[in-house]
């Protein structure tokens, strides 16, 4: 039994790394079990910071379904689909515009941070869209009458004004929506190579799409404690970055590693190749089912497309009551 | 020949008056047979101001409906339809919306003189819709291509925002779009019959659906020069508001109306009746079409489906057009 049903999205905003996906994806590869899944690759609010360049969108948007794929999301199972190609997400949100007031858009705690942050990085985002990015993501969640929303802690602002939106159309006109809840996930933070956080700008990170060479490779650069020299010093696990993945991907075995490292009896090398057939086991299955669909965009356009049919049917039948209670029939 | 294709639209806000047709259907049913044209109820544009009460709404777009074809426009030469039937018009707004400054939009000399005044109507519509308001104009006119835009002064800045919008997606994308040119209307002001500003809230319309009989009722009641008490009297027709209506409906009779009432050779109440045949005149087609159209909403609602059919497929193929633009294919 489903325990009901779940939207989520992701910006198809270039290459995936394995950050990415312990922050988000491997959760809902767990949730597909439980819950009826919408998960949306949502172009429309990619165009928010990338409006200026769009012409990378078909790539990424191609590259984010085989990642999504390679995961282990299954198409079957989930309504897997690109958002821009059910109208009635722009439709809803253009609905929902008109009763919001715009104070709740503006004192959005992130707003004037994500603002600041990306135009930091040169990019004027300083748009009515990005304004709206609530709006849109709240129209996203309540167009498939979505209980429930995978979040991390810096989501909450946006779901509560979610809810708040929510609350306002059902008392405005008639109460078809549901308010969303969150699922809090204890997303598992992994830190790059280097120890800085995993980003594509720092070039320290381990993408997604690895092969198991890539990932051997990519391990023996992880820095480790800094102050073991030599394989005779002892080491302290506490600061090693290395080991932090331990955490992450070695769990059986890090009582074990962190004596060890503690007791010199084990080499950064061999403590790191360690790591590295661990993550290459967890992650042989992914590396398979990524050789299954890579370089056949067709299978993967079909996979989408089929999405998407099944997306439109539920939005199509939202907008129907939408459109009855607030008379635009 | 056509001289281009023109978008225009009006609100579906209630009855119409006669103020409202001088001011722009009078110059629409002459539009028609020069320009191609497209005339929408736009109802989407309603909601900014009416969303908290959307009960009227089928009402007003019915009658809007029924002015207009009584008015003269003609639903074959022209596409005839409701905006929120061809959901492109969302979808355009929302892309738009992502490379629109929000500085643009709050610009808008326009913008915060409208919230107080409908604020102090006690409407509250500083909503995030509100501030899009011109954003949803654009896209209702690119949207068609359309060359020509009939506007007033007041309209002006709107206009020149969707001018810049346009030529914002046409740098950053792809020129798709002409710059859509304002169609300057020098729209004859009718005052109300007390000489303030014809507005359904002073009580002071004349409805547009008159019959013959309730326009002469109305006509009668229109004030005239004050000072002229006795029908011996001479008047002056520079301060009689039944003056400014002959100006309208009776150039041809203007100077000898002029001399009568200066002279005293003529008494109001003639001198009214003459306006009032006058008008029944005018609006005798107008009111001999609104018969045949009264009372059969199937007849109407087939004519703005037949509109809406068409608005779809020009809409859908610029949809086309923008979308490969930006790479949303
Ligand atoms: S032995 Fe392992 S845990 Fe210890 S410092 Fe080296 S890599 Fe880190
Ligand atoms: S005669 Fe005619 S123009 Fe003169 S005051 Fe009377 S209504 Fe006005």
């Amino acid at each position: 039994m489903s325990k009901g049903r779940i939207f989520s999205g992701m910006q198809p905003s270039g290459k995936f790394h394995l950050g990415n996906y312990m922050g988000a994806l491997e959760n809902w590869v767990k949730l597909q079990n439980d819950y009826e899944c919408f998960f949306s690759i949502v172009d429309l609010h990619a165009l928010t910071s990338a409006y200026a360049d769009t012409s990378k969108i078909p790539e990424n948007i191609y590259n984010m379904a085989l990642d999504w794929l390679s995961a282990g999301l299954d198409p079957e199972k989930n309504v897997i689909f690109v958002q821009s190609k059910v109208k009635e997400h722009a439709e809803l949100h253009l609905l929902l515009s008109m009763m919001t007031p715009l104070s709740w858009l503006e004192r959005v705690p992130t707003y004037k941070d994500k603002l600041q942050q990306l135009g930091a990085q040169g990019k004027d985002i300083n748009t009515y869209g990005f304004l709206g990015y609530p709006e849109l993501m709240t129209a996203d969640i309540i167009l498939y009458k979505a209980g429930f929303v995978p979040v991390g802690e810096d989501q909450l602002p946006h779901l509560e004004l979610a809810r708040e939106i929510t609350r306002r159309f059902n008392n405005l006109y008639s109460p078809i929506f549901p308010e969303p809840q969150g699922l809090m996930s204890e997303a598992a933070v992994l830190p790059g190579i280097d120890g800085r956080k995993m980003s594509k700008s720092y070039g320290n990170t381990i993408p997604f799409a690895s092969s198991p060479d890539e990932l051997r490779e990519r391990v023996r650069m992880i820095i480790t404690d800094p102050q073991r020299i030599k394989k005779t010093d002892k080491g302290n696990p506490d600061v090693c970055v290395a080991f932090k993945f331990h955490k992450l991907f070695n769990k059986e075995e890090i009582v074990e590693i962190d004596q060890a490292c503690r007791s010199a009896s084990i080499g950064c090398v061999d403590c790191k190749k360690r790591l590295a057939e661990k993550m290459v086991h967890i992650m042989g299955a992914m590396h398979v089912r990524r050789q299954e669909y890579e370089g056949k965009p067709e299978k993967i356009r079909e996979i989408l497309e089929a999405g998407t049919e099944r997306a439109r049917k539920v939005a199509a039948a939202t907008m129907e009551e939408v459109r009855e209670a607030m008379h635009l029939q």
